[in-house]
């Protein structure tokens, strides 16, 4: 049946004959193979343009900065389906990255949101604190976190979201949205009654934004970043496993507290 | 329950305390975010060692090679399922990366494990003819697909195969593994009785494992490059959506041929 | 690292030993298997107690309503990834699961929570039609779209919807959600400009909020349903393969109106 | 770009025009809602055909036996996705789901296929045991695990498995395949030098097979069931969550062992 109502059909990613493959106007063979990185093809790809130098470097900061972080529950999720079902690696590729939501991993994309909610106010008035005490207060009010801010472990800072601050001055794209996203630093403490510091994935759409990349990919930024990470934890499990460690583990640290026969014991390796 | 017997508990992967990332050995803030790229960052994530300049243009070569081939089964089923379920980006990138299969763009990993196969004879015996015929003829004789060879649009000759293999004579890393990929495409007109040319999934395995990559995460490659491609055609999906035009226009190419009670007419729109 | 405040650490599901498995607090092997049927068992997994007569055939009822619809987005979406990837029918299946979104097939979910804001209302100050005529408001204000009416092919009525709510009166299960739904349909056309009839994603959470099954599972029925029909369209692709025929026409149907190196044709067939 | 050589495009299990709705060539709202149970129209869609009393019986008993089993690796994965990404159920579905593979849960069509096999040189020479020999002595000689046959937890006897032949046994439908597995039990000592009980998924498909369920379709079995148990595991999370505890545990049982920066201490946190 025919959905909802789109009446255009055209795409303007790719075009191919026999012999030839055009990506984003580009002649793929005779222009792109062996000449230019991967992360020049990821923003041609998304952007239909090859990324300047600089451009280039914050693109390549943020997806190093964001990769890896030990066995997170997305690296354990996508650990545990390959020990499961090692016949298909790309399926526990796909269960890692359905962790790539908007509680962890994911939130850059809300963060990214809520800079630009913040900007689109601060460019009507000119003033950035105004904007920033307006838009927190909407996001208090509908009752959802600040995306973007506080860490379970770095507590006191995440050192990846300063170092990419840092990238974004050395390369000069450093701009309205890192600015919007300190002054919410800043204000926080009076605004929510505490401090939270600028985590990896509020730095992310910070200096992504400022550099030109689109607010509506900026969840492909973590989502192929941590693919890189799941290829290599799924080498490892490969050759050193520990999904069913760590499925053991997990399952220990739960007791059953639903009711059962009279008489029954569960056993601990249950 | 603890399953399998599993008796090692340890990842070389990543460490981290409240100040510091460690990732495969080196400081991720102080050394890596803004001084390497991301496909170093992948290469030093599967291999555990950051690559040689060489290196990084071949793995930088086969990611942009085989990210994107315009509307692809992948593609379109990530486009569908973005049409279908917008709220959650990162699970049409998942429907995309379940359809690196072993019949279309997966196909990598299966070619690298014959090329090796055909390695480890040769290696024995030194005579790389007689180890493709053997391994072409187990094949055959178990049914299987030569993985890597022949290609649906690009018959005469995939070119992206052919650029590969050009890049890796430029590294210097061209080896045993491009030769016997050579040599099969050779020698396939008198094994199988008709003439296949080496397809991109062919040549990546190839030139990678000439370049010291890992066997068994070669399948990472085209799932990481796609990975890139899926986002750029989500980001269109959002700002100019084809995923319902796809879905019907794909519908209207099947008819009915079951039962049905007497008088039914079927809607062309359904 | 520990992410989250979750502090307890139990959970009521089940509970096993050597001998015995324990559902629910039901012996496995000596109650259950052989004696309850899978849609009692369902209604056990999720709710923690078995159904009674009019509670299963409610359940069955959505079940079989929702399950089939042909070649829609999510049906497609699995073809096409079993054709890629025959290896791995569990992903196929993924893949299909991964389009039970807002916009499609997920929406009974929505649709329950919109019937359920209203009872809360209603059950306040008694009175259905202006609880309806504020959430109505309230999505409207937001720009929501009200969930559960209108369809894409059965535009006069969802013949599927009509007779969910037969069942329920049959069954005596009828009440406050299945009332509200319809006080909607009524409404409609004064609230909005313009009249839809509920479908079959708005009376599945009717007849099942009546029937005393949770708020928070009503998209496990949709999934549940379609995981069903999923598998039958996997073994049709397995004996009479069109995952290749529905992406050939697919992509038959979209233009490429990008840019391209002079003298470039793209093929129909790429 | 045109895949493979499919020639037929159509497709027997639905077709719909605005007022009817044809399910395997029956009327769904005239006939089939609120008529019969969702076991039937499982059966109905995959098979094209109403079950048998028998038939219905057994496929609700497989399906009760192995849809649960406690925290088991598909369903933590599942549960660490809802934490990660509540806002897409159908994700942490997902993710369950591809963990029904070739090592868990999934390896009831494996062990369908050895079964099939044993039949088909049984059924031409008459002699069970003899076939049984062959096709495990090709089993060995390939190195594969026999599927279908011993249990980490339930190591004695797999209660579930003796249930459903007992159920098989009232319905009157066992069989040739229920024959073939018990005789693989009983010789499996003397073929393989130590013995092993036939398991939960050793039984479904000797029992499946033997009432007419198609041997490519067994998949869905342990699929459609694991869907069930997910449902009301992502239930409980919602309301007692677990996802981010059972993600501590587990990483606190694995040590890290690569290199690290000079005085660098891990967190047990991290």
């Amino acid at each position: 049946m025919k959905i909802g109502r789109q009446d255009q059909h055209s795409s303007a990613i790719c075009a191919s004959n026999e012999r030839t493959i055009v990506v984003r106007g580009h002649d793929l063979v005779g222009e792109l193979i062996g000449n230019i990185g991967f992360t020049d093809h990821i923003w041609l790809l998304i952007t239909g343009a090859l990324p300047t130098a600089s451009q280039r470097r914050i693109l390549d900061a943020t997806l190093v900065a964001i990769a890896e972080h030990g066995l997170v529950p997305s690296v354990q999720a996508s650990r545990l389906t390959l020990a499961a079902a090692p016949e298909a690696l790309q399926g526990a590729v796909a269960a890692g990255i359905l962790g790539c939501g908007s509680v962890v991993l994911g939130s850059a994309e809300a963060a990214g949101q809520f800079l630009a909610e913040i900007a689109a106010h601060a460019s009507t008035d000119g003033a950035v604190d105004a904007a920033v005490a307006r838009v927190v207060g909407e996001y208090r009010a509908a009752k959802r976190a600040i995306p973007g801010y506080g860490h379970p472990l770095h507590k006191g800072l995440d050192p990846r979201a300063q170092r990419l601050f840092e990238v974004a001055e050395q390369t000069g794209t450093s701009g309205r949205h890192a600015e919007i996203a300190h002054a919410v630093q800043r204000l926080l403490p009076q605004l929510l009654g505490r401090a939270l510091v600028i985590n990896v994935s509020g730095a992310i759409p910070a200096v992504l934004l400022d550099a030109g990349y689109p607010l509506r990919a900026l969840k492909g930024v973590p989502i192929l970043a941590r693919t890189a990470s799941l290829v290599a934890h799924l080498l490892e499990e490969q050759l050193r496993p520990i999904g069913f460690v760590l499925s053991h583990a997990a399952a220990q640290a739960i007791d059953y507290d639903g009711s059962a026969p009279d008489g029954f014991v569960p056993s601990r390796d249950s």
